[in-house]
């Protein structure tokens, strides 16, 4: 069997988490890491492991998985399809998914490339059981709730306000898809509080939630890193009510991401030169296997 | 927007959920309904409804809906396709799919035509749930535990059986995938009841497992559509252990399956010529709709 080749592009937690998957998946074969700077100390786990500043400079890279930051995500896919280099993302911001796939969708097709955006586990994974209720009951309402969990996505949009040291956001359920954002900030010397509360709670990722932000001695004495989904769907299926469903989780968020991002780069390599979301792709090519035999096993 | 012209083929339990579920769709037409025999009593629900006995008299057919008993499937299926008419059907013997694929598959590409095959809701969504929990946790144990509820399949098994007037197959879950049948009969007069019991203890529906046969005055007065599912996974992302999934559904039995039939109908029109699987089918294909609004509300 020919191994796809993958490049893992950033190495934050993600990243690090993607290096595991890919090192365990049985058809991959891991091309290199690519890093922003090479400067600084290199993580034990990458001794062994061709570390680059530029993907160009690693051979026959066939897949990048992104696990960079999510603002910096359009970018970096654009280059990279361009260069005919497949790509799978986690981008989290829901309003720009869509806006994403089509500008990405165009320089794929232009580039004979393909990408798989968003897919992490929300966007991603929640979305395909959330397609999937939504045809298998087509009138009622579905309702996903987050946590309590760490997100990444709104910790990473905290830790990027001046004057932050590091932070910690908490997803809190309060049912019916409506959360609270706990946010917890150590404030660097020559910053004030005040201001960093009220930039966290004017960032988009916080507008529309109701939101604490607390100031801490240490973000890392409070750091976990599981996280949960509470998805629940009451519909109709054709004439008869009260179809009741639920999809529940309970997980390690940035290995559950990267795992995606993994079964995504094996799918990418089937796909025609495009950009999709994850409904858009059939389950089966997520798997690793003989697709007969997957067929036999799991229908 | 040009309708699908779909015909329902089979009329008892399931073929009565689809039509309820054709005639909600809003990008259907229902073309009419296939009877074996047009003998009796029409039902009241079929009035203004083209009800032939034989596909061939209904214009303009574009999918069937295949909601024939189980084992006639396989026949029916190869009969319209080699007519050029799609199909879908909940084929639910799990050990004859993959044989039932290979055999349609080829029909289809001859004909350039296409089946969604054993597309109910297990197999189907369930199939779906689980070839999408395998992706994105790659080792662990999967179980799927049903019940309380009556099995369709299984109960239809029961009533091929001669002396059965009425039966009623339950399937009662006992954790770990592992199920007990209770089946309940009415027996015709002149038949023994411990014929009957060994008739249905070797049948090939309930050989594997915990079967206990009783004979009752009433089946009727015992039955319940209702039914559920509890799928269960264990697993590792990358090398995380414990990560945690379970899929619930407490639903009306014919009135899913009917429904994901009907959204099989809708998915098998953009499929290339040949057999499928549910988990070979992108899960948006099934939604009715504009995709990039589906992409934009569901990702």
């Amino acid at each position: 069997m020919k191994k796809i080749r993958v490049a893992i592009v950033g190495y934050g937690n993600i990243g690090k988490a993607a290096l595991e998957a890919v090192t365990v998946a049985p058809d991959m074969e891991l091309a290199g890491v690519v890093r922003r700077s090479l400067a600084g100390a290199m993580p034990a786990e990458l001794a062994g492991v061709q570390v680059v500043d530029d993907i160009a400079k690693l051979a026959d890279v066939q897949v990048a998985i992104l696990c960079a930051p999510t603002r910096s995500i359009p970018q970096y896919a654009k280059d990279y399809l361009a260069r005919g280099i497949r790509t799978v993302d986690s981008y989290d911001i829901h309003t720009g998914i869509w806006d994403l796939r089509q500008g990405l969708d165009a320089v794929a097709r232009a580039h004979g490339s393909a990408a798989i955006i968003s897919a992490g586990w929300d966007p991603g994974s929640d979305s395909v059981v959330r397609a999937l209720l939504e045809a298998i009951a087509p009138k009622g309402i579905t309702y996903t709730n987050f946590g309590p969990g760490m997100s990444m996505g709104h910790t990473v949009a905290v830790k990027a306000i001046p004057g932050v040291r590091d932070a910690l956001s908490m997803t809190i359920p309060l049912g019916t898809g409506i959360h609270r954002r706990m946010v917890y900030v150590e404030v660097e010397d020559g910053h004030d509080f005040a201001d960093i509360e009220a930039a966290v709670k004017r960032d988009p990722y916080f507008v529309h939630d109701e939101t604490h932000v607390q100031q801490v001695p240490s973000v890392d004495a409070l750091k976990d890193m599981g996280h949960g989904v509470n998805l629940v769907r009451k519909g109709v299926s054709g004439s008869t009510q009260n179809q009741l469903f639920e999809f529940d989780m309970k997980i390690n968020n940035p290995a559950l991401t990267a795992q995606i991002l993994v079964a995504c780069a094996r799918a990418v390599m089937k796909a025609q030169p495009g950009a999709y979301t994850l409904i858009e792709i059939p389950v089966i090519d997520l798997l690793c296997g003989d697709r007969e035999q997957l067929v036999r096993r799991l229908v």
